[in-house]
């Protein structure tokens, strides 16, 4: 054991029996950072916000969009939580943000205010002064947990954002001017078509409040966000400008003068602005409610919870809820940057799914109507390909009681479905359809076996897996219960589709199981096999299978382009059967030709030209062949524990984490993709991992934590305990649960929930 | 007095004691004809519709664009109501249409059935055979109130339609077909821009139902309609054609066929179509239910309306509705013809304004939010500066109720105005600002003052018409208070503006007298004044005058492009002081030089270039100068009565009447004006005419009925009975009121609506 682990070990003996109680006094806001991956391919933005907000109040460095020229403009990209560190300028500040997607949306409400001459286009990045953007400088920005702060060096304006959960709040601090603006930009959003608006309507209700809502048609297809809007201060005068064609009939609107301090305006494309005189330091607040339902149901929801204009009282209020949240797990270590990690990872992991709901309880469904939850908080945005593997696990364990309103919304998603499907990437009152499987089943057994969700919602929840894994018209279903496989002669990503939807089936028959509904459990226990019908025997891949049988002869095990996976190769996805694992390892020929596969996984030279078709994420985000930063192979680490050599487990475990994750805004191998890349991050610190979601155990993998204590709901407390912790002891020597040895490198759920204490003794070497 | 008339006097000396019979048992609907207006410039439409319905379900034989090439296209105009009584084709089956407006909108849910290879596309009135639309004839066509009947030639369909309030029904019997289709297009309207579609959004929620909405920028800016669609046959399968380019991101949506057979349909340009097999003479029935509100609005009031599937009783009940809406004046002539002009008549004033409100009291207002109607029924389509004159003083006489809940519903908007102003012309949550004037303040002074409105209603009612006669952001009104009329070089029509401004606030001094507010009623009682201030007294006429203070040089008093007024000449509007005849005739210089201008507008030859200019109207709607077809004039040939000489009322009256309304296709003399034209033919036929709305008194004219009793709401029975009644005895020798000699040519509403009797002697010659 090296000196310093010892000594650091021993300086952290005294620490847990303070951690213990439970909820901690140590400021946890401080190591969460927002600008943690807001570089390159993070995707995450640094605003306001507080845990599961519908508000996400940030700025936005550029709002490009989404063709230029007639043709997909890759930059774009860039910008899918709208802020990309590298750039030099705001263009302002909107309220609605995805955390971490690689595909994007929203931006709603761009807010900017600037003083000087009028200008009602943004400029460019290259030239600011040309429009109403402003330079800024990192010296002059502050990001926290529900604050945002930033000098607006263009028109030396001293920005200031927080947020409830369904208010944004902005303090601007002016100089002294006779042309002090606050410019509302309704035409801004993120991944902007060039028609992307449909519609805008706002009212200037009086001299410092408005009401409206954008319409848009993006990756959600027929979305509204109402709006209300509040100014602290009256303005003197206000004014807009349309920027659409689309005002074809004017007939006797054309008496008005709509440009300047009319109150009626609605058409594609709107900017507005409203000017005031400012004093030397005088701060003018504005308030932005949101709301899915309505204009009313935004000034009721901003009347309920910002009622005043204390932005200090609404900050301190926001970075409460934070320091509650972060203190579900109080993590112990010697080094601030593994706090600043993993505090990140839990702020990341408590940003979505978001609230989609008034404070009345109204939200907007599936089927464009207004909906009253009963008895729930409805969510929305679920990026379920991606979060199921680790964040709703995560969420089974530190936030049982949203998890299971998450299932809540949705199983009522899958009630408003004309489809009669649960979601499979839904926002906002609308179906995206983006990627595979039907990942609602997994997150909802899960949740269901694990007790979270009341038990009386378990045979509904069964119905709605069934008759979502039975939908004839969706990608490729009719196939798959035809062939047993879906052929990628009929429909694309064949193999990703086949295997994932096998886990997905697998757990259906798991929930069957607990319902003694035996044909089901039958029939999807069967189905749950189907990841042997595009396993290549011969070749020991899994590997794309035509309509008549045969496996497709062009195939390259390397490339992710067009054989038959998406976000993975066959590398990685050959590794896809988390429902069983030893069942595979059989397959492949047992241990002997299972860990090459594996081992070579971490190892091998992908060659360069494999890099660029590697979607979301950096080169840093790939270790050999390993994509971490890619979802496909989430478990693939945990994967040693099924041979005899879980040791491996421990080490790439430990090689991954401080690769993968750095408390800097490049911190991020990849898109965080709403939480799940942090989820991962947040098991396997604290030493375990939830390889298959359904079942009830853990894969044990090695704490990089030096304690931790997790505050459960129940009011339980499970304390993770770890001895002889270092950077080179990475290896498991021994772990006892509440005292007693694990033979087996597996730890249960039932037995985190009901509090106790897990000792892991690290060493150097294997054990 | 002719042998004829006094043969038909005699005949009709039975019917009163039997008519008395407050509610008659002869069959009216019968006189009822919706083909009146549909040629030409009435603008009506023949389609099935209850009173005040929510619902007009009416065939649609073009929907032109408003623009062609880029250009306004003049055709348009002919099919404001949808349908031209000399066309060939029918395009299909909407379900809303104003009735009589010289403007549009509307057109929603265009339905068609069609057997063959499926056609999306319309075709044309040249080549039905290259699209959907049917060849038609006449003779196979019966219009009704609350049905319409017509066999689609091209298709060999007998199409039947009927409506309740909220829901449109349609029963089409097919022949033998393995090929019979039903098209919904949501692409068609009417006054269609190219881009006048915002959104839909369709769902196929089963085999017989679908859902969905559509939203229109036209017109109304920004409205939205949804509808529940059911029909009694499950459809073997469906699909869809979208027609807009505004499908920019598809993403995964791409892995699904959306035009066939795909439930969840959403964008600019939808055209669906559900296929059946149909056996001879099968019947297909469809119910289309309509909500300003949701598509849950829309099932909920399908499932309230009509539960099942009878179209037999849907078009029984609905003619009921319209027996008793008719009988609310029975009157007696020898004539068929004058009975259907009379119910006719009838008929087309109970159309508008109609029903906006779900069952349930739900209805979107000008907010756009969702408001619950409390006490009463929401109405919309208020078109005002026609309907203030006759057809609402018609409801405070027939249908006193629902004017109230007609001036609840515009208080209401007022309520939810931005611009703090009662409606101008609004429709469907919207006010699309047509015309001129605030006249909401005579609707609502009216009722207000006859007690039509609740007293605790008076103040409220106050305060609205003076807010919104005070918005200086409308139409010269920050002018109008500053100089005392509206200047012609600061905004146009500017004579017309000031007339009917100086009468709108007569209307709120009577009021505010009412409640004793005396500095109102002074306020408005000097405004009401300002009509003078427009007279040019070197000329005696009404005349455009500038902000200087002088009067244009350039006029002409026989040209009504732009000459200050708007829809009238100098000729016709000199004569519009309608609060005050004595005043205006003193001003002119007495009768001596009244009585001139006021025959000769009758008698004069108005040069053929002048025709070319009068909107709304065919050349028939014009006698002399005097232009029956447009508004501004329907008081003037009861101007007499304050002249020495009100035979020549009685002689005016009686030769407009059967010169401009005659009970075929091509009857009406111009657009019906959502009633208006018919509500002057009413009164006018009855003998009185509220000249000036906001007074207590009837201008008395001659009547043209043989008898007639009004049937109050009261209970109440106001018999009119007509002595030596013929088309040429037109003079009134005397009138005795409750058998007192009226010595004035005038009738109070008080003395009409405790009930009574009004006994005119007829007359060849003057007395």
């Amino acid at each position: 054991m090296p000196r310093l682990s010892f000594l650091a070990a021993l300086l952290l003996a005294a620490v847990p029996a303070l951690a213990q109680k439970a909820k901690t006094t140590e400021n946890l806001v401080q190591y969460a950072k927002p600008l943690v991956g807001t570089a390159r391919m993070g995707h995450t933005y640094p605003g306001a916000t507080v845990p599961f907000g519908m508000v996400q109040l940030s700025p936005d460095t550029d709002t490009l969009s989404y063709e230029l020229n007639g043709k997909y403009n890759p930059r774009v990209y860039e910008y899918c939580a709208g802020y990309q560190y590298a750039d030099k300028t705001i263009v302002g500040f909107s309220h609605t943000h995805f955390s971490g997607t690689g595909h994007s949306d929203l931006g709603d409400f761009l807010v900017m205010p600037t003083t000087g001459p009028l200008q009602l286009n943004p400029g460019t990045a290259d030239q600011p002064e040309r429009g109403f953007r402003s330079r800024f400088s990192h010296q002059n920005e502050v990001a926290e947990p529900a604050y945002y702060r930033v000098k607006l060096d263009d028109h030396n304006i001293l920005a200031e954002l927080t947020a409830t959960n369904r208010v944004g709040m902005h303090q601007y601090t002016f100089p002294q001017s006779e042309q002090a603006h606050i410019i509302l930009d309704l035409t801004a959003g993120i991944y902007n078509y060039p028609d992307k608006n449909v519609w805008t309507f706002v009212r200037v209700e009086n001299d410092s409040l408005i009401t409206g809502y954008r319409q848009t048609h993006g990756w959600a297809r027929t979305r509204t966000q109402y709006f209300a809007m509040s100014f602290s201060k009256p303005f003197v005068s206000y004014g807009s400008r349309n920027l659409s064609q689309k005002q074809v009939y004017r007939g006797f609107w054309g008496r008005f003068d709509q440009t300047k301090n009319f109150p009626e305006l609605a058409g594609e494309q709107l900017r507005l602005f409203f000017d005031f005189k400012t004093t030397a330091g005088e701060k003018v607040k504005v308030k932005m409610a949101l709301s899915g339902v309505s204009t009313e149901g935004a000034l009721r929801n901003m009347r309920a919870e910002v009622p005043g204009w204390d932005f200090e009282a609404v900050k301190r209020a926001g970075q409460a809820l934070w320091q509650q949240e972060l203190g579900k797990v109080v993590v112990e270590s010697p080094k601030r940057a593994d706090k600043e990690n993993f505090y990140t990872a839990m702020y990341h992991a408590a940003l979505s799914p978001t609230t989609y709901m008034d404070v009345d309880g109204q939200y907007r469904g599936l089927d464009q109507n207004i909906h009253k939850a009963e008895g729930f908080t409805n969510y929305t945005s679920f990026s379920l390909w991606d979060t199921y593997r680790a964040l709703h696990p995560l969420y089974n364990l530190l936030q049982p009681r949203r998890n299971a309103d998450m299932v809540q919304s949705m199983l009522a998603h899958f009630d408003q479905s004309t489809m009669h499907m649960l979601p499979i990437w839904s926002h906002y009152a609308n179906e995206n359809w983006c990627m595979i499987g039907y990942h609602s089943v997994p997150v909802i057994v899960d949740a269901v076996l694990k007790g979270v969700v009341p038990a009386d919602q378990a045979q509904r929840a069964l119905d709605a897996c069934v008759t979502t894994a039975h939908q004839q018209r969706y990608d490729g279903i009719s196939y798959y219960e035809q062939l047993g496989y879906v052929p990628e002669d009929k429909s694309g990503s064949s193999v990703s589709k086949t295997l994932e939807y096998a886990y997905d089936d697998w757990c259906i028959a798991q929930l069957a199981r607990k319902l003694g509904k035996t044909d089901i459990e039958a029939e999807f226990s069967k189905r749950a096999q189907n990841w042997q019908n595009v396993y290549d025997q011969r070749i020991n891949f899994m590997r794309p299978r035509l309509a008549d049988g045969s496996f497709r002869p062009r195939f390259d095990v390397l490339s992710t382009h067009d054989q038959g996976f998406i976000e993975g190769n066959a590398w990685n996805y050959s590794l896809y059967v988390p429902q069983d694992p030893a069942a595979l390892i059989a397959k492949m020929g047992g241990e002997k030709k299972f860990l090459p596969h594996l081992d070579s996984l971490f190892t091998m030279h992908l060659p360069d030209k494999f890099f660029a078709e590697t979607e979301d994420i950096t080169r840093d985000g790939i270790i050999g062949n390993y994509v971490h930063g890619n979802e496909p192979a989430h478990h693939v680490a945990y994967l040693y524990n099924w041979t005899s050599q879980p040791w491996k487990t421990q080490a790439r475990v430990r090689m991954i984490l401080p690769k993968m994750y750095r408390p800097t805004p490049d911190g991020l191998g990849g898109n965080d993709d709403c939480g799940q890349m942090s989820a991962w991050y947040i098991f396997s610190a604290l030493g375990f991992y939830p390889v298959a979601p359904g079942s009830p155990e853990y894969a044990l993998g090695s704490p990089a934590v030096h304690g931790a204590t997790i505050n459960l709901e129940n009011g339980n407390t499970f304390r993770i305990t770890v001895k002889n912790q270092s950077d080179k002891n990475v290896y498991v020597k021994e772990a006892r649960l509440n005292g007693q040895k694990l033979t087996r490198p597996f730890l249960q759920y039932a037995d985190v929930v009901k509090g106790g204490e897990l000792v892991f003794t690290m060493a150097g070497k294997p054990y």
